[in-house]
């Protein structure tokens, strides 16, 4: 089982803070977004009495109105294509377990999401990486480098869209060479959306589950952790058009029994939430990367993604080896006591020796902080010696 | 991906429903009782502005309670030990993950918990059953039973004490056999313990972790769920002395972030729980397993083992399939309106043709609800036709 490339850091950046050193974390998705008042409210005034479990499909109310939510982001499906699952993560649990088999082969654009390597072990199946780069803006790679890769065990292309850790969003042609492959060689398309609404620039989503033809390949994987901010909630939903998938998927979730039901609660009351509450976050994370980075490309040396999407970016920094980058920052650097926590980039590349010099900032902190951040990296950089 | 065997009968429940029947569902494990109040309130009064992601393992707070608990419980563990997973069903998945690689093997008495295939077959491994008998109450099965099936690639013995679908309680000296066993080949020993309380006629549970030499054996699995009627809080977790099987644990935890953050609420509050309303639940269970019991063995040609813990029972009746059976009551049989739902047992065991003419029956109604649905058994075998 691999550890997340996130986790390797945190004793050190424990040491930091028992000696007195102020963090800002740039490298977790934890928004510091408020959770909608009309889920947490939900939650306080439920009357039950027995926590009992729910559907192991989720309830047939929350599903409809799920259903009505993608009806409105121009999505045509109805509850029975949904299942709702234990955070996004379980939904891709779900998926992996019910299109492949052990030993079974799925592509995946890097970088991409560590934890899929994760869910790529517990299912018994390989992760085969197509590398997408940063002075493409991590664009979709040629269809022609995916094509090289499929092999008899391949059963599906796995994307992330809008993209973490690229904040890269996929227009409407490269969904489109998508769909065109995954035709052509019967395979599934997954695509994990659960930063649709974080889309910036005017650009708008678009959807696996928009394109035709694709209903018996399209899987999309959701969650409510990002939307709402309500990532401890563990909430998400696997969608598909797809019978045998969704019926197998429904085996695996009534082996685990039951979505958490307080949370499938504050869920559904979310589904209510205003255009207003999205209007202001998306405008406010907007202005952060904006600010972030107008920030990072004063300093020499340093490349940046501009992101169209989600709150991450990929950053590449004129060091050689952004693991050690990254320690060191919380072991012996910081600005009047203050120093920044960043995510290395290599644990997101499945290739070896891909991405060393690049870093993951998730932009969830106030402006205020990114700048003094971004600060922090640039000093930390002229006396930084590899 | 197999089905649950209790799943295959929704059908012909909801079918019967809109004909009008009344169903006593004797299928599940849903108990009718409430949750302690002390729960439910913490959810109500807690003051989060944001849910966020907890700490993969748990809150520190609450496993140190959780730790406290355990020390009440004669299990002498600290909160180092413990991992919060989502329900006793992640920590099943865990462990498995933890504790084997694609393609080992794991020896449990059949009949056993029908998830535990699930749970094999999302994490590549193979079911070893050994037969325990109802003729032998469901005790242990003579342990050179276990060693004939060792094998290279066996790697753990799980059981679950008291047992679903048994209501066996293992006694010390059967968990000393199995202690025996699993240092002499060195293998772990797996004890789903989330009936740990449920324990009737002044028996009291020996935990394997009790057993001393085990810590580097020995894995707990446990949950809210029943002990305080929380089966939708989708709390868990895994407890071992282990420290690598931990480490590997808590890699698994790790890829999926975070176990729900409102349902550790409700636990952790929950194990304030005053002693008065275990009493009471204990109780109520034992009085309805008598009745259930009472009632069942005044049924001609029909065999129970007399639980001694948990709220199931493995019936035989006078039939040659139970699956045939369980459906024949909900679809052409009735007393005044009324019929059960039983769940056929064949599915909680591993070895296929055993335990064809066995039910499962839980005891989770009031004690009329019982004497009505035992009537209701009675009659229906008058007329049943094989």
């Amino acid at each position: 089982m691999p550890q997340s490339p996130i986790r390797k850091l945190a004793p050190y950046a424990e040491d930091a803070l028992k000696k007195g050193k102020t963090i800002y974390y740039l490298n977790i998705g934890q928004p510091d977004i408020k959770t909608p008042q009309i889920a947490l409210d939900a939650v306080k005034t439920q009357s039950l009495d027995i926590l009992a479990y729910t559907r192991s499909e989720g309830s047939e109310a929350y599903r409809k109105k799920i259903a009505h939510y993608y009806k409105k982001h121009h999505i045509d499906v109805n509850h029975n294509h949904i299942i709702v699952t234990t955070g996004g993560s379980e939904a891709l649990l779900f998926a992996f377990g019910s299109i492949m088999d052990i030993d079974d082969e799925i592509i995946i654009p890097e970088p991409f999401y560590a934890n899929y390597n994760g869910f790529s072990v517990a299912s018994g199946v390989k992760i085969v990486p197509v590398i997408s780069k940063i002075d493409d803006n991590f664009a979709l790679p040629p269809i022609e480098a995916f094509e090289k890769l499929i092999t008899p065990k391949t059963k599906a292309i796995l994307i992330c869209n809008p993209g973490n850790p690229t904040g890269y969003l996929y227009s409407k042609e490269e969904i489109q060479k998508l769909a065109d492959i995954v035709k052509k060689y019967d395979l599934f398309l997954v695509a994990d959306e659960v930063y649709r609404e974080f889309t910036y620039d005017g650009n708008t989503h678009y959807s696996i589950l928009q394109e035709s033809g694709l209903n018996e390949h399209a899987i999309i994987i959701d969650s409510v952790s990002k939307r709402y901010s309500m990532c401890g909630a563990r909430i998400g939903c696997l969608v598909s058009k797809n019978k045998q998938v969704i019926e197998t998927a429904l085996k695996f979730a009534q082996a685990r029994l039951s979505p958490p039901s307080l949370a499938q609660i504050a869920s559904e009351a979310a589904l209510e939430t205003p255009q207003s509450y999205f209007d202001a976050v998306i405008n406010e994370y907007e202005t952060r990367r904006n600010v972030l980075i107008e920030e990072l490309s004063k300093i020499q040396g340093v490349k940046v993604a501009k992101p169209k999407g989600a709150f991450y970016c990929i950053v590449e920094l004129p060091i050689q080896n952004a693991d050690d980058f990254a320690q060191w920052l919380l072991e012996h650097f910081d600005v009047n006591g203050e120093t920044v926590m960043v995510a290395p980039a290599a644990g997101f590349y499945s290739s070896p020796g891909v991405g060393l010099n690049q870093v993951r900032i998730a932009y969830v902190l106030n402006t205020e902080s990114l700048i003094k951040a971004a600060n922090i990296l640039k000093e930390a950089l002229k006396v930084y010696k590899n």
